[in-house]
């Protein structure tokens, strides 16, 4: 399922096979939460921005329209006319950091929804249930996602339920994959690692959940507080104990600075709402870093945002115009900026791939992740 | 410049030649206010929704980002992005409806922006370099529009100035044609006539206009409060007085209705914020009426909003992934929406010319024009 092509120290580039087609790694994925991405861009848009896994969020799907739903109108892939790889999160992180009226017990959390303030119970089966009837390619396990700084006792024993809630999540998944009426049979699971900051916990963590023999280990919890070097410290740590053979995911991560060195330490996947975010902004990356496109001195710029960039915004319009359209509020700004940063994160991985690939890695995360996190 | 096809009682096909190309009228023109489509539509997506002409407003384009930047790059052309047609209003519809402050007199209108509140004089000379300088194809007289009802007295007076400022929009024009740095050497120069809904004072304002030889007539201050009996007997009173041989523009009209009782009284152009609007509320315009997608009922409809409608939107997303988007408040359902609609209009136009060559448009009017514009 999943094939390591070329390593370069512990950056690898590999393929990920899916009943949904094969995903070239690293990769970033591109966070469509509610099943469309934020800014007026539709799953169509995202072939022309080199976008190779669509990622939405079980917590809201779950919320609205409902996953019965979704899966009587076909699942995820129907629903939102992506026919390529959709991975789901487990709803957890959502769950608490958007709930509210949160109560953690061992079966799972009682939660009231931020839309309604209906009570919810949502554990590793009802988790699992609902990602199978979203029938994502990819799903993953339920777990807490602990704030940073933690305490360690607390980190410990959330770091245990975890443990138990990703067994209880495998025999769901391998009941829901064998029921005649489920859309994704071949629904898989990726179970995650936590831990906080104590590199110990994180290494008995992850020893424990490879004993699963899971689809692929996601490193979750980091990028929730912590300063990067604890990030970086933390994945160097756990990685020599994830399976080789087996996808590695960086969750919520991050700047391209932080996913080049995330890769260089062995990662395959990411995720991050920071490029569509920031674009919503005006925040735009480019070949010599991030520019502001609020800012006045673009008033007559009649450059493309990045003159190096062959997206469908730099093919189209200047950087005058769209300044024009942030202006007038008008939400073509938002769109065009969204589907720019967007295609900057899908060629990042693509360059990341090609560097890897011909042994220049190293080199080419020296040369460009501190340029493309600073802004200019 | 403009050319009869095809007549069937007063209402004609024909095609208006532009040094940017082509019209076949009758033709919707699809409104960019500020040079963009509300609802994240670029002019790229117009070419796919079988748009011919887009509008832009004066009035906004001035004030931001002002009509000087935009001559600076190029014009509204290279601005935007759109290599057809485009028309601008003359700025007087927004002058009079939304800046404050207002004074007239008779060499212009003194007004505060809307915006920031800064002081601006606007009369015909202004109007007609402003317009140049956006370097549209085709350019409006500057006119004053009176609400409906109006006063007798007031509307023949406001009627008279309009008349004595088209002379000075005239005189403009050919002095800014002729000038070695406007862009468009060739920019067409419309009248507008005026006279409320006093049918003798729209004859007596048609005849006088008629005399200046302008490259097209607009009817302008209907669909301003007035009931749509009142619009369609002005129209019948005013078109015998038209020149034959030139394009006529029904300003800011309408429904689907509306548009096809002004085909059938010999209109050729027209506009409204109808259909970018009412889709924006998710109001859809469909072969069977108008429909709410907001409604419940559409939640698990896996129907295109229109099962006869190729538009991008129909060809790939279902009334209930739109519902949803609704809901979930995400930008894509307003562009998907708002593709939909401009769609449908660029259509029924195409529709209504078909019909016209084929001899069969007052049976097509008499089949669609009310249930096209019925809520269902």
């Amino acid at each position: 399922m999943y094939r390591v092509i070329k390593n370069e120290g512990a950056a690898r580039c590999g393929e990920l096979s899916t009943v949904h087609g094969t995903v070239q790694t690293p990769a970033f994925m591109n966070v469509a939460t509610q099943g469309a991405i934020k800014g007026a861009v539709s799953a169509y848009d995202l072939k022309d921005l080199q976008c190779q896994v669509q990622l939405c969020n079980t917590y809201h799907l779950h919320l609205r329209p409902g996953d019965k739903l979704v899966k009587e109108l076909g699942g995820l892939h129907r629903f939102t006319g992506w026919n390529a790889p959709i991975l789901t999160d487990s709803g957890g992180f959502q769950v608490f950091s958007l709930a509210s009226l949160r109560k953690i017990k061992e079966e799972g959390v009682n939660f009231s929804s931020h839309i309604d303030g209906r009570h919810i119970f949502m554990g590793p089966e009802e988790s699992i249930q609902i990602q199978s009837n979203l029938a994502s390619t990819i799903a993953m396990a339920f777990d807490e996602c602990v704030e940073n700084p933690a305490e360690y006792k607390y980190a410990e024993q959330s770091c245990g339920r975890t443990v138990r809630w990703l067994y209880r999540c495998k025999d769901e998944m391998e009941r829901m994959n064998a029921l005649s009426d489920t859309l994704n049979k071949k629904q898989l699971l990726f179970g995650i690692n936590q831990g906080c900051t104590f590199d110990q916990l994180r290494i008995e963590n992850m020893q424990k959940i490879a004993e699963l023999d899971l689809d692929g280990y996601a490193i979750g919890g980091l990028a929730v507080g912590e300063p990067k070097e604890d990030m970086y410290r933390i994945i160097s740590a756990v990685e020599p104990y994830m399976p080789k053979d087996k996808p590695r995911y960086l969750m919520g991560v991050g700047t391209p600075g932080n996913i080049m060195e995330g890769v260089g330490r062995g990662v395959d996947l990411f995720d991050c709402v920071m490029p569509s975010r920031n674009a919503r902004h005006g925040h735009l990356f480019t070949e010599e870093g991030i520019i502001n496109l609020n800012n006045a001195k673009y008033e007559k710029d009649s450059r493309p945002i990045d003159q190096t960039c062959s997206c469908p915004t730099c093919r189209r319009h200047t950087r005058a115009y769209i300044h024009h359209l942030i202006k007038a509020k008008e939400m073509l700004a938002m769109r065009v900026c969204v589907m720019h940063n967007l295609y900057f994160y899908n060629t990042l991985m693509q360059k990341i791939r090609d560097a890897i690939e011909a042994g220049t890695f190293e080199e080419f995360k020296r040369n460009y992740s501190e340029k493309y996190d600073t802004r200019i």
